[in-house]
């Protein structure tokens, strides 16, 4: 059911901050920041040949990865995205062997305009699971 | 400098719950465990198109993942790895940038049989980089 990993997102407190270390110090292509209001992040895609790293900024106030800078000021790895063909029989699967989806269990348009749903990281180790529809 | 991402480690406080909830819940192709002892961990490997993500569970007495899951009992993803044609260049670029290499500098020989360092995730906002030589 897993495919490729789309992206590993990491949330970071000052996204400036961060896209530079990632290109300046590490020696990745990184993006221009992209505000995605509707998602509550402004991102920053950190390309690499196989997959790529999404550095996500909370932005405004129902921001759905403030919480967890919350916990952790200084930022951290907050998901792994896996492509799915196709979501809705990856979703009653999963929902089958009691794996819990967040929200109402009903895929929404993710960052990249296709369908998205996320598990909940008790039922996989502490790891937050977002899976999109390839 | 980066390229690929290796893999992605994921520390579980119980690996053959984790493994079976890849296969059988996630419906990923799982490895067998492997025990390396001289690393501490017990890991299992989940193959993915693109990449892979590594389920690390502790081993012995002073293994590197046993303080992360004091503090994260339930798991979590641990580290990024991602490959770099030369680890000595990418040390000494690294450190002239100012970014910390964790222990004495000197690149180990890794979980792969290949050189790897880690770099310290003070330096990169939360998250623990491990660089491996491709």
């Amino acid at each position: 059911m897993l495919g490729r990993v789309n992206h590993i997102a990491i949330a970071v407190p000052d996204l400036k901050a961060a896209a530079a270390a990632y290109r300046d110090t590490l020696g990745a292509a990184v993006s221009q920041p992209q505000a995605l209001p509707e998602h509550g992040v402004t991102v920053v895609f950190v390309e690499l040949p196989n997959t790529k790293v999404e550095l996500l900024e909370p932005l405004g106030e129902a921001s759905p990865v403030a919480a967890f800078l919350d916990k952790n000021p200084s930022g951290g790895m907050h998901h792994i995205c896996y492509e799915v063909d196709d979501i809705i029989l990856a979703r009653d699967r999963l929902v089958e062997a009691g794996a819990r989806v967040l929200g109402d269990g009903q895929p929404k348009t993710g960052a990249h305009g296709k369908p998205v749903l996320f598990l909940h990281p008790k039922d996989f180790f502490g790891t937050l699971i977002e899976l999109e529809q390839a």
